[in-house]
């Protein structure tokens, strides 16, 4: 199969993976304020209900109808199988619905979460939200957009006047939640303020359009939470890393995104001493 | 004056109310895109906007023209004086915009609030989000409203399956981040999940209508943040107390808010042993 990343190849991709968000976004919409029948994945606290198995299969329909034999790894059917590596043809990357605990919740950040990598790396991203009615897309080298308008991080230069989301994970184990503390409590004194929204794509999508100065994750559960939006981010014109600041491995389920200006200060906070 | 709460004065009151909180609204609206001119108040984090005071004018005046003698309390005025204290005459207590680091950010949790207090106690409360056009609304022993609808809390038993909220204080000296972050972690080994939006009246109404399970607020400003969402928690079923299990103050700076479940447990959770 040919590999070029053509312009025409490329909005086809991000074309058909919109239209595929926005029929798996109405189904989050008509269920949204609904009350759902919740089943608990493995033994944890990661919630699964109907509605993400639907849109993930109305998505995996809709990609494979235009793109047949391009692989397909979706976080409810890869949460079956123990594998969530991927080889270097083109895969559609699928988080049907990120943010299951706010849905359950009808808390209103959702989204549905598409990416498309190419040699194990996103080349396009789509992150909808049905609920806010926006649409983040990007393709590799072309820019970033929320609902068709070129969007960029914030310009905020200086740590102290950052908006700070980060997530924190409760079904760690001590050792973890209590790092996790502990890495706020130093952090709180650095920035103007916290946010948890408890969707990790919405987050790479508020530090892609300056809505969050700075975003971090230690414990995402698999690519699919974080292909999208961190090509979004990337294309925006913000840093996508590693917390400790090395470069971002998306099997790594650690992740750091800044606006083009917080990235050294961000990891010096993250791993200064205290 | 006449004190009676009879029906159709509470219907008035909610009403005109209402219509301020849509005035300001709209000016919220059209700034929110925008770029802010941020001003900080006093020596501290809290900021403030021209969109802030412009709301604080226009509800003034809409409130004033319907009750001419009514008293009003508006955070910004409040700002300028060194007392928050009311007497038993109606008040108009008024949070022009409740959320204005995420107005700033352009992070959709933003809201209007305002309440009526009769013998220092809220009688009508109104929080009108103009992001998410939701209107939540509540008259004293008449129950409460999203959008004109009847709404209920959450219910959910158990709290490690609840979705908690809270804030923290990032202005705070060490040792009260210090009791914050540890509070944080004793309840993360507790609840299914943590949020924090930035808008104390939004995460009230967030428990009025089921959305969040439990929150609570150790730092917040004055009784402008709480008086409509704690009125609106209350009529629509919920529980609103003092973080320690004892009643609530509204002139505190503490508040805890829960469905009908959960009150017992989240005291024991805040004040037991880790």
């Amino acid at each position: 199969m040919s590999m070029e990343l053509d312009q025409n190849w490329l909005d086809k991709c991000v074309e058909v993976a919109e239209e595929a968000a926005l029929k798996a976004g109405r189904l989050i919409q008509d269920a949204f304020y609904e009350e759902k029948q919740v089943e608990l994945k493995n033994a944890s606290k990661d919630l699964v209900t109907e509605t993400d198995r639907s849109c993930e299969k109305i998505i995996f329909e809709h990609l494979s109808q235009a793109f047949p034999d391009y692989q397909f790894l979706g976080e409810e059917q890869a949460g079956e199988s123990q594998s969530v590596d991927i080889n270097d043809s083109p895969t559609w990357v699928v988080d049907p619905l990120n943010g299951t605990t706010n849905f359950v919740h009808k808390f209103p950040f959702v989204c549905v979460s598409i990416a498309l990598m190419v040699n194990r790396v996103p080349v396009v991203g789509v992150v909808y939200n049905p609920i806010l009615e926006e649409v983040f897309s990007a393709t590799r080298g072309r820019g970033a957009c929320i609902n068709k308008q070129r969007m960029e991080p914030s310009e905020q230069k200086e740590l102290h006047r950052a908006l700070l989301a980060t997530e924190t994970d409760t079904a760690g184990d001590v050792s973890s939640v209590d790092a996790a503390t502990k890495r706020l409590n130093a952090l709180l004194f650095r920035v103007r303020s916290l946010r948890m929204s408890g969707s990790c794509a919405m987050s790479l999508c508020g530090v892609a359009c300056g809505r969050l100065d700075v975003f971090y994750d230690m414990s995402f559960q698999g690519p699919w939470d974080v292909a999208a939006g961190a090509l979004i981010v990337e294309e925006a014109g913000g840093h996508v890393f590693d917390p400790s600041g090395k470069p971002f491995d998306i099997f790594s389920h650690r992740v750091c995104a800044t606006n083009s200006y917080l990235k050294s200060a961000v990891v010096e906070a993250l791993n200064g001493p205290c």
